[in-house]
């Protein structure tokens, strides 16, 4: 079953303590495409400018994306600098030049209007109404969003999330959206406004997954080395929504999976700039390190 | 088998956003007996002076704490002022007073020297290997220490490890002893210089463990409201101590649910203010934590 995913496709310029890269391939939906695509077939829906690179597309076509939805038009394409210091946790924005982004109006090509799985990326709530009401009937519908939102668009945001299944995002942003410190108590908050799950990334250390009935919390993969986080909330949503539309499931035991499926393809984004080390992962990396991820939970029950 | 803990006796006025307490019941030691006392006797040494509270002694003797080894001496027991702000993770100090724990010397009565478990409590680390020179041959010994020894006793500390098998420390107390910030490499330094296995404490992100041969993530378990963290740590300390006492065995599965038992006993802790929660549990409401705790961590594997 395939994936839609709307969101930006961009060239980041990053520096973390370990190197640096310029103009690399970027962007949530980029992250999200390639990560999902080990699972599942991806319907990109994105806007690039006419000064995107030829060998970034073939990187999507590798990955079997298709890019009927990427739309390319005349400017420069979406740019992001950031910098990362010495604990890895929190990017610093340099510089964000939306360009061709700014004006962005997704447009769902025919051929997408069946995709049962829905990610709407972090962009204007108002543009992710925009794009339910041009897909017929999705099984799940997921959103992401941020702080830029939060504060300026409130009441935008809530009208989306009655239409959304699960939202994922942030522990921060969990907290500033219900104004409630407590997440327990900020999830309760949010699933009364329409999504039935919400899935709280909190960066190194793991991800934690409310619904009506159950609470599941997963680590982070721990690693020897974090070289570069950028893309690894978007990354861990493709590998989230990519076993979830691989399993054609939706019952507690395989989201809980999902959300191992997420983390592990987040911990392989961090290992390296860009999408290098996503580019270079296969079915049997990806099920060994869940293997691994098993064994770093796993406990018995006391007889 | 039996344990024994040696740290300290204190009097608490912590002040949270949901209410305050003034010299209330407080000191690592207290903190760590308690919890260890659900699963194991208690063999404590510490020292108190002679303002303590009566009925604080019978708080600790209600649990079946032996007090033989808690000195009273004469002047005011150590008190500890603290507050914290709305997000809870971080104690401010507002004001310590050592007093009688300033010339702390513990001394080892005759029927501690054969307990089998010995946690050394945050205090000085020649005092550690004092105590460790009064015991006979412990089966484990567990260790704590703080930012304070890391800095003004460093070489102290690296002696005092090399006679410790277990260290439970912070999670920036970990990145500060091994001078590294990923903690991997931080766990393998610190394994290098003789603990065998290392307990990082992360707060309400859980803990994670370290041998040479596992990790183990377990996350934090997520209350509804968290009423003062203060003690949190020692808590977790007693709890993992006391189910190692409890069940005699140090193999991978043991030590596994050593941590989620001291996970359980930590989220009892911060519900209340002093040691008001931790007093009032029993083994049925820690043992349904502890399913309510499986649930939360468990997904199975992909076919």
């Amino acid at each position: 079953m395939s994936i839609l995913v709307v969101g930006s496709v961009a060239m980041d310029s990053v520096k973390t303590p370990f190197g640096s890269v310029k103009n690399a391939l970027g962007g949530s939906a980029t992250y999200f495409s390639v990560s999902a695509s080990y699972f599942a077939p991806v319907n990109l829906v994105a806007v690039v400018g006419s000064d995107f690179p030829a060998d970034y597309l073939d990187v999507l076509r590798k990955h079997d994306i298709s890019l009927e939805g990427l739309q390319t038009v005349p400017g420069k394409t979406f740019r992001w600098k950031g910098q990362y210091t010495y604990d890895l946790n929190q990017a610093e924005t340099l510089d964000t030049q939306l360009n061709v982004f700014a004006h962005f109006s997704p447009k769902i090509p025919d051929a997408y209007r069946n995709s049962k799985y829905v990610f709407l990326g972090n962009i204007d709530p108002e543009l992710q109404r925009e794009v339910l009401r041009q897909v017929k009937s999705p099984a799940l519908v997921a959103c992401d969003t941020m702080n830029f939102w939060i504060e300026r668009k409130p009441h935008e945001l809530k009208k989306t999330l009655k239409h959304v299944d699960i939202l994922v995002i942030n522990e921060a942003e969990v907290r500033q959206l219900a104004e409630e410190s407590s997440l327990v108590k900020a999830a309760r908050a949010i699933c009364s406004w329409g999504p039935k799950a919400l899935v709280i990334k909190r960066g190194e250390y793991g991800v934690l997954f409310f619904n009506r009935h159950h609470v599941f919390s997963a680590p982070a993969y721990p690693l020897e080395a974090v070289f570069d986080p950028t893309g690894a909330g978007d990354t861990f949503a493709g590998g989230f929504m990519g076993y979830i539309a691989k399993s054609g499931k939706l019952d507690d035991g395989h989201l809980r999976r999902a959300i191992v499926f997420g983390s592990i393809m987040a911990s392989f984004d961090v290992e390296d700039f860009s999408l290098n080390r996503l580019r270079a992962l296969n079915w049997k990396k990806i099920t060994q390190r869940f293997a691994h991820f098993k064994k770093l939970t796993h406990f018995e029950m006391v007889k």
